[in-house]
C-alpha cells in the first residue's frame, strides 16, 4: 500500500514531486485494476497534466499533490458521476461537489472516480476484494477500499449512511475514517439519507487516514507528530456480539488484552438497552429518507432500479410521519444517553463488521455493526492490521465521542501499533 | 389572490377542474408578470397538457391538481435550473429536487420556476413587489412571494436560511410557512449552508399554506377543520426592538393586545442574554459552509459572482473551525435553552421584519428579526393582513417550538382572524 503520511513528507523534502507519485498509482493501476475494478472513471493523463503545470504549488499544499480517488457519488464536473446507476450512465454534472472542491484546494490531484454500489445502497458493483478476489470488498465504498488497499491510490473518499466506510474498510484491511456528522461536507454528493449520509476517507494506516482529514478539513487531525497516549477503551459486546464471527470475537478480546498490556484502561461496557433500540430507528429514517431522496428515480426510472433498493424504497413509502418522529426522538434521546454514558471512557472498541469479508460478489456484507454509530453521528475509524486464519482481515472499530475525532484517531493509532507490535 | 384551500375544495366538489385553474393563473399571469417578473421560467402548455391527460387523478390527490410555482434554486429535469447565476445559464439538472417530486407525487402542477436571488443569498433578481412595483418584493424567493401576491399561483415553494421565506412573504403580503427545520426535503436544492437551509411555503393566507404543508409532507397540518384555540402569547420584543419601525412596533402591540381581547394569553417575554447571543452563531455558520458549499462556483467562476456574494463567501474563507464548532455549540445550547423557555408559552409573536418592503429594489431588506429561528430550526408563520399608512404590507411572525409546527399554524390562524375581524 501507499502511505499517504510518507508520500507527502518525503514531498515537501524534495525526493519525491507529486508527478512520480501518480505515476506510482499508475503502475499499481496497470497491475492491479484489471482484476480489482476499483474505478468508475479514470483520468490518468488529466491528473499528469495538473502535476506538470502546477505540482510545486500542490506539493506545498497540506495535501501536497497526492493523488485521491473520489467514490464515485461525489459530483465531478470533469469526470462523469454515474452514482452506480445506469440511469446516469454518462452523467456529467454542472459542479464539483463541496468535497472535491475541498479535496482540490487543500492540494490534492483527483485521479479517477471509484466505484460505488447503486446510490451507495445495496446492489454490489464491479469491484473485488484485492485480499482475495474471490471476496466482497464490502460496501458501498467498494472501489475506494479496494482502490487503497491494491496501492493504487494513497488517500480516497467515500461515504456511509449504515456501515459503508467502516466495512469496506474493515474487508479490504486499510485505514477507513467515517468523521463525526458533518464534519465534511456533503454538498453535491447524491443523498439517500440527509440524516444519516456522512463522508468518510481511507487511507493504509491510521496515521495516513488522519494526515488525509487534518488536510481537507482544515481542523488539527493528525495524529504522526507524538506518541499517542494509552485511551480508556471501553469494550462493547452490545447485543449484537453473538452476530461476530468466532475469529472476530477472538481477535477483539485479544486485541483488548493486549491494549491493557500496553497501558490502555479496558473495562467492559455493557450499552444500556434505550441505545440497542436506537438501532432500529436507523432502519425507520434511513426508509422514510430514501422514499423521498430518491424520489425522481423511483418515479420516472423505476425499472432501471436493482431489485434490492426498489424494495428499500417501497418499504420506505409505508413508514409514517410519526414513526418517523419517534425514531428521530429515540436518535436524539440515545446521543445524550451516550455522551452521559461516555464520562468514564474515550473510546468504544467493537468489531468493525461480523468477521473477514464473505466470498462472493453478490452481496456486500451487513453493517450490523455500524448502523448505531451512524445515526448517533460519532466518529468511527477501522483499525486495520488483524487477519483470520485465511489471511483475510479482520476489522477492528474505535467509536469515539462526538466532536472528539481527534482522540478517536488517537486511540485507533494507539491500537494499531498494539496491533502490529510484538504479541506479548 | 388565490386562495389553494378554496380552489382545492371547488375541485373536490367538482366547480372547478385543474384545466381551469391553470387558466386563471394564466390570466393573471398575462395582466401582471410583465410588470411583476416573478417567474424565472414558465410553461404554462406544459401544465395545460398535464391538466388535460391527468386532471381527474390529480384532482382526487392531496393537492388537487392545483398549479405550484418552485423557486429557482430547486432542481428540476424539464424547466431551467439557473439558481438565479448566470453561471447557470441554461442548465438543466438531470433529476427534479425532491421537494419537486414531493408535490407531483402529491398532485401539483409545476408552472414553473420563480425568481431566486443569486444563489438564495443577497443580490436580488428581477422581481418587484406586486404591491408597489417601487419597492422590493424582499428575498431571497422573491418571486414566489410576489406570484402569490399578485394572484398569479395559489401555492409556491421557496427556501429560508436567513429570513427567506418570512421576509418576502411579509413584503408581498401573503402567507409563508417556514417549518421545522428539514420538515421539508432539501434534497436537490442548491445548497448555501446544510446547517440553515431550511424549504418552506408561499399561499395567499395561513389556512391556504397549512394545506399546501399538509398536503405535500403528508402531515396532519391543517388548521381548517375547526376553529383554532386561544393560543398563549409569548409578546416577544428582543434586543432588536429599536431596528422595528414605528409603524411595524404600534402594529404589532396593537395586535397583541386585540389577541388578548380575542382571549389568547398574552405576556412579555424577554429573551434571555444567552438566546440573543446565538444571532451572531448564525452569521459564523452561514459565512464558515457558504466557503464549502460554493466552493465549485468561488474557484471557478469567481468574476461571475455578484460583489455581495463574492464578499460573503470571502469572509468565510477566514473563519476557523473553531469558530465554527464554538457556533454550533452556541446554537445547541440555545435550541434547549428555548426548549425549557417555551414550557410556559405555546408561540412567539413578533415583527416578520423590520417594516414594510423597503423602496428600491438594489436590496431586498435584512432578516433581522428571523435568523435566530432559522438557525434554531423552529417553525415560524408570516401572518399577512395588517398594512401601513402607505398600504404596504407589516408581516406578524408566529414563532412556534421546534416539531410543534401544527400548533404554529393555528396560532397564527388564530392571529389571522383577529387581525381581520373588527377592531375594538
Amino acid at each position: 500500500m501507499l502511505s499517504a503520511l510518507d508520500l507527502a513528507r518525503r514531498i515537501e523534502a524534495g525526493e519525491l514531486t507529486p508527478a512520480t507519485v501518480i505515476e506510482r498509482c499508475a503502475e499499481a493501476i496497470a497491475a492491479r485494476e484489471h482484476e480489482v475494478g476499483a474505478f468508475a472513471s479514470l483520468d490518468l493523463d488529466a491528473a499528469r497534466e495538473r502535476a506538470a503545470l502546477a505540482g510545486a504549488v500542490l506539493a506545498s499544499k497540506p495535501l501536497r499533490g497526492l493523488p485521491v480517488g473520489m467514490k464515485d457519488i461525489f459530483d465531478t464536473a470533469d469526470l462523469p458521476t454515474e452514482y452506480g446507476s445506469p440511469i446516469y450512465a454518462g452523467h456529467r454534472p454542472k459542479a464539483d461537489a463541496a468535497l472535491v472542491s475541498l479535496v482540490r484546494r487543500t492540494g490534492g490531484i483527483i485521479l479517477g472516480k471509484t466505484v460505488t454500489t447503486e446510490f451507495a445502497s445495496l446492489q454490489p458493483g464491479a469491484t473485488r476484494n484485492p485480499r482475495n478476489l474471490a471476496h466482497t470488498p464490502g460496501g458501498s465504498s467498494s472501489g475506494s477500499a479496494a482502490a487503497v488497499a491494491a496501492g493504487m491510490l494513497p488517500v480516497a473518499c467515500g461515504s456511509q449512511t449504515g456501515g459503508s466506510v467502516i466495512r469496506p474498510a474493515a474487508f479490504c484491511g486499510v485505514a477507513g475514517f467515517k468523521p463525526s456528522f458533518r464534519l465534511l461536507p456533503t454538498v453535491g454528493m447524491k443523498c439517500c439519507s440527509w440524516h444519516l449520509d456522512t463522508a468518510g476517507l481511507f487511507a493504509a494506516g491510521v496515521a495516513d487516514v488522519a494526515f488525509a482529514a487534518a488536510a481537507v478539513s482544515g481542523r488539527e487531525l493528525r495524529v504522526d507528530q507524538s506518541e499517542p497516549a494509552p485511551p480508556r477503551i471501553a469494550l462493547a459486546r452490545t447485543h449484537l456480539w453473538s452476530e461476530a464471527s468466532e475469529a472476530m470475537q477472538g481477535a477483539l478480546e485479544r486485541t483488548a488484552r493486549r491494549a491493557e498490556a500496553a497501558g490502555a484502561a479496558v473495562k467492559d461496557l455493557l450499552l444500556p438497552p434505550r441505545l440497542e433500540e436506537a438501532f432500529n430507528a436507523h432502519a425507520i429514517i434511513q426508509g422514510y429518507e430514501v422514499y423521498r431522496a430518491l424520489a425522481y428515480e423511483y418515479d420516472h426510472h423505476r425499472e432501471q432500479l436493482g431489485p434490492l433498493l426498489r424494495e428499500r424504497i417501497g418499504q420506505g413509502a409505508a413508514i409514517s410521519a410519526d414513526d418517523y418522529d419517534a425514531a428521530r426522538r429515540t436518535s436524539r434521546r440515545a446521543r445524550q444517553l451516550f455522551a452521559d454514558l461516555a464520562a468514564d471512557f474515550d473510546v468504544i472498541l467493537m468489531p468493525s463488521a461480523a468477521g473477514a469479508a464473505p466470498p462472493g460478489l453478490t452481496s456486500t456484507g451487513v453493517p450490523t455493526f455500524n448502523k448505531l454509530w451512524t445515526l448517533l453521528g460519532n466518529p468511527c475509524v477501522n483499525v486495520p492490521g488483524l487477519a483470520d486464519a485465511a489471511g483475510l482481515p479482520l476489522g477492528m472499530q474505535i467509536v469515539g465521542r462526538f466532536g472528539r475525532d481527534r482522540a478517536a484517531l488517537e486511540a485507533a493509532m494507539f491500537l494499531e501499533g498494539v496491533i502490529s507490535g510484538p504479541s506479548t
